[in-house]
């Protein structure tokens, strides 16, 4: 047997495990139903009966089904997946100023702690060995030996210019409109959602964000001094041109704040066609939009999905990401296509940092031109799905009944929510004693909301310390949900 | 004669040389009057006659002096130092919002701008070859090479672990009070000074400033919608505490930003025992006050020169710093000491950009762990006096009559008043249509100010084309003199 065709079976049993995942979450089959014979489901699937045993093997294994003898295989757990919210134009609260620092500060804290045993639930970057650690390491090494002068001088305002370059290069080829001088390099995707706020928003300013929303933008509101309108983001169907057009009606917005796609924390994508409509009733009020770019990369679906930017005609959507969530989340290089905001995001960055640090500059602008880049994110995307594939299935085994999980096409975060009486908060803490790093629901909104959700990253590479991480997450919120 | 005696003549020659120019500075010798003979400067200053001939024939050949045959020596050159501002309290005008920012952005693009053939009399950096290109490169190199986890991951938000324990330690052996984990690294001083000024101010406050002042301040408080009052900086006093109480009885000041050291641009320094007593004045009334010591490693002193820090007993005081007037611009690491406002600043931080660039600040925290940092300092303050006093001959030499000058004791910048008559933004523009970079007055005060001084960056090493570039801008600014 030769390697392709091993790999093509191996490819084939995963799409056969995944199909029945589908058919238990979507409901056509039921807890405690009986599985296809393999002979039937070999025939319907056109693929070899071994490869369905090995599915169902897999399946077994993983706690999802179980072998009766003599009777054949049977649905074991409940399915899962979290519902689409209702539909319609929900009620909205008056705008509010943000006041969750405390609490998310809290949380911060895990990021880059010293607990270095900490089980990384909670921290939303690939693992360590997901990154071009030698690759990106040894580029970085010689790009400084040989450049000291380009490395230790000051990088220009916007940004190093063969790093600039790249960027708007590899936008044009994913059909993101950029100029060959657009991109303005940042510390980070941070930097550039701060620079893009900075830009287009004064204190007082109203500014609409989808719930549940990325803590860190709750963060930046606040100290900028800016007040939110929350309308729902849906773990299925992402913003809702409706929802948005009924806010726009209803409040003075002078800013948004959205991400496109595999929002963080609900994994949400919002269909390109609700993306153009959004960005067209934004332009009809000249309202600019800041979009948060920086998890589209890691898509499960055969094509990327599109971004706000992509539908942008008045040079009113900012588009921001970086290179944090692929390769190097420690050199803090993201970047921003800042559209007609550029000298006003210039002015800011000048007073902000001057320019961005320049050895991590040049060496992602080195291994962007080596070509480097695509295999990684490819590599990422496949790692991602699977650990997500396996810590569903380890969620399912051990939490209490009533959870629900968010089955996403992409990104690297799932979005629990446990029975209604887990207090959330009060798990994370006690995880914490346990040093298990998860984030809590109510940090990603301003109002009273998601006490009973949790969010979980999936980017440490799956291990028995993970494993029993989830064992005793899940038996800590079953004794929550008991009490 | 060995080497030793050689290097003790060179220094006697050049000791020689200074006294002779303070004399003709502070009007001891006056233009046209003959210098003492050979023989009696000899005696006086204990130094052979030889040792006062070379300083003489230097001083000839620097056209600052002149012998006549048989007669002497002659004082050839005006004396230029700037004056003592006048005493007592200055008038001052209401606070005034910041709007300066058209004109700073003009001059900030020729910082890190693409006309590489730029003479660089307005950049305030190291010039390249006084970096340490070669030793930092190699140990970024390396420690890249041997820790790729740590550089790739995300820094701790406070900044990296070892760095921070360096700055500590060095701090405390500078006599400036910091606990082993208070400082906070940051993106460059530029962000120290933003977080800083973040994190004790709201819109609309009015904050103290010395004047002239860095036109990054300026350009920092417009963009945090802050109000400003200023008060002198004199060029031989820096700020006075007169001034300063004055000022805090008249207004309704929230918060101070200054310089200790070696004010940018005109060079001040604040006596320690002013320096103590504005921290009172301070303290009195629980006003903050954030410090800029960027400069006060480049002291020509023989004692490095104290800041506002040692004198805080209230946590008031947030000291910024940076490495990038010493070792790495381009890396943007710079750190603070925020006091009692360290969980604001740590906020902010978070909401900016996370956390600092790892690669940069491990290669500095093991550059400070070797000891390479005090060795580099003093190489660059001997650069950095030889490349002053240099260029402070050749002005004299150019520039028209009436053009007085700083004389800095550290740091890397002079400060020049021109005759009344001279423009310096007309003279900006011309310098930069012939590629000379500097740094018009009026950039660095709200009000209508300077418009006759401009300021010049001694960072660049001196070359014939440095020396062609202060001819040409003697030249312009003749020209301007004589309109």
């Amino acid at each position: 047997m030769s390697m392709t065709t091993m790999n093509n079976d191996v490819y084939r049993y995963q799409a056969v495990e995944k199909h029945i995942l589908g058919m238990v979450e979507n409901g056509a089959l039921q807890l405690g139903e009986k599985l296809p014979s393999l002979r039937k489901l070999s025939t319907n699937l056109g693929v070899s009966i071994s490869t369905v045993n090995q599915a169902y093997v897999e399946l077994e294994r993983k706690g999802v089904i179980e072998s009766r003898p003599r009777s054949g295989f049977f649905v074991k757990q409940k399915a899962m997946r979290l519902p689409r919210t209702e539909s319609g134009p929900t009620p909205m609260e008056a705008p509010r100023p943000v006041t969750r620092i405390g609490l998310i500060q809290t949380v911060l804290e895990s990021v880059g702690g010293t607990d270095t045993n900490e089980i990384p639930l909670g921290v939303v970057a690939p693992g360590t060995p997901l990154l071009p650690l030698k690759e990106l390491g040894r580029i970085t090494a010689a790009m400084i030996r040989d450049n000291p002068e380009r490395a230790l001088a000051y990088a220009p305002i916007p940004g190093d210019d063969e790093l600039i370059r790249q960027i708007a290069f590899r936008s044009m080829e994913l059909g993101i409109p950029a100029g060959p001088t657009d991109p303005v390099i940042t510390a980070g995707c941070m930097e550039a959602l701060y620079l893009g706020m900075r830009s287009i928003t004064r204190p007082g300013d109203t500014v609409l964000i989808q719930s549940p929303t990325y803590y860190c933008f709750l963060q930046l509101l606040e100290t900028l001094g800016l007040r939110v309108i929350e309308i729902p983001s849906d773990p299925e169907g992402g913003v809702s041109p409706a929802e948005l057009a009924h806010a726009l009606k209803t409040f003075d917005i002078s800013a948004c704040i959205l991400a496109p796609n595999f929002n963080n924390p609900d994994a949400s994508l919002t269909p390109d066609e609700a993306k153009q409509e959004i960005v067209r009733l934004l332009a009809e009020r000249d309202i600019p939009l800041v979009e948060d770019d920086v998890y589209t990369d890691l898509h499960f679906t055969p094509k990327r999905p599109g971004t706000y930017k992509q539908f942008d005609e008045k040079g009113l959507v900012l588009l921001c990401s970086s290179f944090s969530k692929t390769i190097a989340p420690g050199y803090r290089v993201g970047w921003m296509l800042p559209g007609k905001f550029r000298q006003k995001v210039l002015e800011i960055k000048a007073t902000t940092n001057v320019s961005t640090s320049a050895p991590g500059q040049m060496a992602i602008a080195e291994y962007l031109r080596q070509g480097r880049m695509e295999r990684q994110i490819k590599r990422l995307r496949n790692a991602m799905e699977t650990q997500m594939d396996t810590m569903q299935l380890h969620l399912e085994r051990h939490f209490p009944v009533g959870t629900r999980v968010t089955h996403p096409r992409g990104g690297s975060v799932l979005w629990l929510e446990l029975p209604k009486q887990v207090d959330s908060v009060e798990l994370f803490f006690q995880a914490r004693a346990k040093s298990i790093g998860i984030a809590p629901g109510p940090i990603f909104s301003t109002q009273d909301k998601f006490s009973n959700y949790i969010r979980l990253s999936c980017g440490a590479p799956w291990s028995e310390q993970m494993r029993q991480g989830i064992e005793t997450l899940g038996g800590l919120a079953t004794e929550l949900a008991q009490k």
